[in-house]
């Protein structure tokens, strides 16, 4: 057990695109646990895109990180010393340690993992926070219907990976966007989504609509781009929207521009009777249990495939991170910490 | 009987405005009934919002009035002469007859009106299509619960009026927008909304602000005019916002200007998890026998009234609509044909 712990805080808000010097590691003693404490020392720490909003004191669904206060995240972290009769040392749990090496419990907010189940820090991807948004978004708001057409954003990602593949479990045509012609290729030939459109591509219109020739009846949003502007003409009736991310805003320092298109966001939602809806996974926590038996089983048929982005180090998690928001991530991004 | 029946039909498709000259008054022999039809006589013609949409071919959800076609509309007939078993002369109908004073019916669609129950040209308004829409439309999708707050603009016409009152049924804080000082007292007065705002004054979002201190929950869409701007930011978590009707754009020839909101809604919508969602009357149908045996029995106790602004002669149907999309209506739009 190193006596050096080591962590990044919020040096700065980032105006824009966050940059390195908004973030600062920092050395400290490891701290002791106390009486019904225990020290957990973090394996895995999960990088995700909601991260930027909790840099910002923009008002939003969750209280910011504080200036200088250590950087939030999903850790999964082993029980190094326990003081606490529920773990003992060996213990693998998922935490909230956030981008540190080490945290102080006393064993509230904790899961603990069995590695025989699956590798532990799928509990950050496929089988965690990711892997349940993209179940409830489909399933409670989206309602994919067999024979309907799912489109989603951001369809290597952590997320959209996810939300195609089970689109296809429950009998739908699955469609991804996504960044480049490597993206799309590992979206259509690993992932099996039915077809993938580079946004990157010129006439955007043209092949999404040649890629969804029934129109679209989901689309899961992630990204909130102007990607919008070619997908909503290919809207059915009732098609619904589960907004679950924005990423290409969420560093944006003014809107971005584009033609004035709320009176014709409004004009589909009325003729077409649209649902759009923004949600965020724990306002689906009651699914859990279903999703936690369900995803196992799939992972295990071959029917879901997840792919995992590792860098190596605390000390990368600020440049992965920054990553991230430009779509450089493949797959799942993780930091091995330990 | 007259010899003579009267229609008015679809001149010319509006661009922008509806003009006197898109409209033409036709006269044409009575037809005659043959055997198993019957000569329908119209004595009400209700005039809504949603004629508009049918005047133009841009694609919606119902197929547009035809050049030179009888425009669309919902009537209060009487049964003239009949070869139909199920009908005789002196019926009262609600029938789709449109702008016309006669209409040949093989008796499909129509439904039988009791004079006794309820003053019939109601089945037009408050009974029928326009509250009904209100009815379902806010209890479907507003969902409003005791103590929350509910919005509604065009608040004094046929369908916000309605939805205003269920709102304080349930319990919820009514506030109206509408235009002008004396729709506002009606709405405040009358019909005992909470509070009324009027959209003309300056300051809007202070005085909304002030009229829904614990933010708004619902609100249920009529206008699409930026009225928005200044209501978005006071909807809270989780608010509804069903979108029943686009009126200040329906005769639009470009989209209004204003700033670029697309963003700035999809933000709300994922930080405030709101839900947005377009409807028609016709998805709630199922739900018809249930509002027929509600809506009269909170007249009957007061709870719910409603108003009539009555236009005389089939000739003046197109005055009263262009002015009905201006908002120079006050209540129900009907024009009394018989």
């Amino acid at each position: 057990m190193p006596d050096i712990a080591r962590r990044i805080v919020l040096a700065s808000r980032p105006v824009g695109d966050p940059k390195p010097s908004d973030f600062r590691l920092e050395e400290i003693p490891v701290p002791q646990p106390e009486p019904g404490q225990m020290l957990l020392k973090t394996e895995w720490l999960s990088l995700d895109p909601y991260m930027r909003g909790r840099m910002s004191d923009a008002p939003s669904y969750a209280k910011p990180v504080g200036v200088d206060e250590v950087m939030e995240g999903g850790t999964v972290s082993e029980v190094v010393a326990s003081n606490n009769d529920k773990y003992r040392a060996g213990d693998i749990v998922l935490s909230r340690a956030g981008w540190q090496t080490h945290l102080i419990s006393d064993g509230s907010g904790l899961r603990k993992l069995d590695p025989q189940v699956a590798p532990v820090q799928t509990a950050l991807g496929v089988l965690g926070m990711p892997g349940m948004t993209a179940y409830t978004g489909l399933l409670e708001i989206g309602q994919p219907k067999a024979g309907e057409t799912v489109v989603v954003s951001a369809a290597s990602g952590a997320v959209g990976s996810i939300v195609g593949q089970i689109a296809r479990i429950k009998g739908a045509r699955a469609v991804g966007i996504a960044g480049g012609p490597e993206k799309c290729r590992y979206v259509r030939e690993e992932l099996g989504f039915d077809d993938c459109v580079d946004h990157r591509e010129p006439e955007l219109r043209e092949k999404l609509k040649a890629a969804c020739p029934k129109g679209i009846d989901v689309y899961f949003e992630n990204v909130g781009s102007p990607v919008q502007d070619a997908l909503f003409p290919l809207l059915n009736f009732f098609a619904r929207i589960p907004v679950c991310g924005l990423i290409a805003q969420y560093s944006a320092t003014e809107l971005p521009p584009g033609p004035n298109r709320v009176p014709q966001v409004f004009r589909d939602v009325l003729t077409k009777r649209l649902t759009i809806r923004g949600f965020i996974v724990s306002d689906f926590w009651g699914r859990f249990d279903e999703f936690i038996r369900e995803m196992p089983q799939w992972i295990k048929e071959g029917r879901i495939k997840y792919r995992e982005d590792i860098v190596d180090g605390l000390e990368n998690a600020p440049e992965a991170f920054m990553g991230l928001l430009k779509g450089k991530n493949f797959g799942k991004l993780l930091v091995r910490v330990g």
